[in-house]
């Protein structure tokens, strides 16, 4: 693996010096190798690593260099590619890459998918693994197209939006689902602005929302976690726009923690809280938030000083709190009553 | 201002090895002059302090050194000793410690109980100031003995309780307000656990809820601030009890940032909501929650990355979402829709 700072250097945009372009892709495929924003050195240093070896690959994912479903599920697919061209016999790397993170369900299926393809050889193997980066990149635009509308009847003319943990190019590969919409919004003129909520333990809205909001000339301001619901008691927010990890056949949101803490702020302040995630985020098969077994992270990451902890990295939003699931493929509103079997799958659309 | 690494060096305690005594006094007169434990240090280092000037006393409150409503009066207070002993006019003194953190009632209110015996001469002042410092003391010590009867009758069976912020000893003189309540339950063997939750931005619980538990010997657990309510979602917390700054005419509580968020999964989860913080907190002169200035404390806390930030250090929790107030005189129902009036004060009690 090595390291350039930048390797396509682009001018500063907006009021924040920043090498990378506002849509650069967060991963990507550059001459023979895989290329992503290394998302531990942010927002210190933007860093672009260049990933020549499989081990690179599962390395990168398994230290959070690259992290968000979306980019992770790019990420392995390319390393697959990256695979059948540099090893004799690459089975067992990809074994390992498909192992790199066992909870990252986009990453096993992404894959899979692309392996199918060696039978047919090297080139259709990568073409297939651009495929899957290219539909991220159109699934983000897609929801950036739902979510305008959806905001716009819901939340009223220039909104404020608290949103949590990291949702933009960063987690995808550019756009974003929550952050993609705050971003197409501000683009449309239609945003007031943004609190974003800084994610404890590992920082996620502080460090990497804040660099996206920034370079994007979108205008924020941090808050600690437990702020949030306050700030909607106060009026400072007009909705809660986050992404999901996964949600369930009854509506129920699987996200980062400290979602269902806003989600009941919001409820309580009469404000729409929307999620944004892809169609590929559905998960019918699994009944109610309930059924999901919530990783728990141990206590290294919530404290410096040796206790012990609960540290569940992801809650349950009931469906009765959400709004809206905004999809790349339609808008279902659980917290109104409707369900998946409503609303049936629309066309891909198109913001940009 | 000096220093002393410890003044007053005691054998270590529990399991859990330190210089200070568990009923060490965390603020007091020692010698002509203030004496607090440094809350900043904590828990890395126990440091005491030792404040000869009215300015070493508004620095350590405002950099809370000393934090705590009941401990901030009775710094503020033995502030108001300290400046009619040093200073020939010390009216202007007195009026920057009157004001050095606004959200507290109790620092402005011991300063002018304290300052009203100046034409009394400097002995009838100290002697004043003296009188707050033991009437916290005995104050704890009700409350604990009124807490732990409604914690009884609320809470079922060793309940495993979620505390928010810091409510012991460091926040009091001895003893504590909520926290004094969970160690009086710990002692009598009616405890379950503790959840504390970290309470960003200062980390409050993490570095000082933490380290007065770890010294009794209380079984617990730490949480990030947004986890709160996901546990009591999940059945792991059976009751929150927390402190407060100052509580309004209408039961509206006023405490650090993160309470109101708790408070909403307190009551989504059916479970208990204990308020614990003597009658001198009580503020029946301001109407509501709505009628408090709210201290911003700026971005510097909230982020290393140089970003604009709202950091409210306080937040509302409306009377309707609080199960109970226990002073160290009484017990009111806001949630069921009791009012102060209903309750008649009673007597100071011991638990100790």
């Amino acid at each position: 693996m090595s390291s350039t700072e930048p390797l396509r250097s682009t001018p500063p945009t907006g009021d924040v010096p920043s090498h990378f372009a506002p849509d650069q892709r967060t991963v990507d495929w550059v001459d023979g190798a895989v290329e992503l924003v290394d998302q531990t050195a942010l927002p210190a240093v933007e860093r672009l690593l260049r990933l020549e070896t499989v081990e690179d690959v599962v390395d990168a994912i398994q230290r959070l260099a690259v992290r968000g479903a979306p980019a992770i599920g790019v990420a392995g697919g390319l390393g697959v590619a990256l695979a059948v061209r540099t090893l004799p016999e690459p089975g067992a790397a990809i074994r390992l890459l498909r192992e790199a993170r066992p909870t990252a369900v986009n990453l096993a299926r992404a894959v899979d998918r692309v392996a199918a393809f060696m039978p047919d050889g090297p080139d259709a193997v990568l073409a297939e693994a651009l495929a899957i980066r290219d539909e991220e990149i159109a699934s983000s635009d897609s929801m950036a197209a739902y979510g305008i509308d959806t905001v716009r009847e819901l939340c009223g003319p220039q909104p404020t939006m608290l949103t949590h943990c990291n949702t933009g190019g960063l987690a995808t590969v550019t756009g974003g689902t929550a952050l993609g919409v705050v971003f197409a919004l501000h683009r449309a003129g239609l945003l007031g602005g943004v609190v974003a909520s800084e994610t404890r333990p590992l920082l996620q809205g502080a460090r990497l929302t804040t660099w996206e909001l920034a370079r994007a000339g979108v205008p924020f301001r941090l808050a600690v976690d437990g702020a949030g619901s306050f700030l909607m008691a106060r009026g400072e927010i007009d909705a809660v726009i986050i992404g999901a990890d996964r949600i369930c056949a009854n509506g129920d949101v699987v996200n980062k923690i400290g979602s269902y803490a806003h989600a009941l702020g919001a409820a309580r302040a009469g404000i729409p809280f929307i999620v944004v995630a892809p169609e590929s985020t559905v998960d019918v098969a699994t009944a109610s938030g309930a059924d999901v077994e919530i990783e728990d992270r141990g206590g290294a990451e919530v404290s410096g000083f040796g206790v012990a902890a609960a540290n569940p990295a992801f809650d349950v939003t009931p469906f009765d709190l959400v709004t809206a699931v905004v999809t790349d493929r339609r808008v279902v509103r659980f917290a109104a009553g409707q369900t998946w079997d409503d609303v049936p799958l629309g066309p891909l659309r198109s913001f940009s």
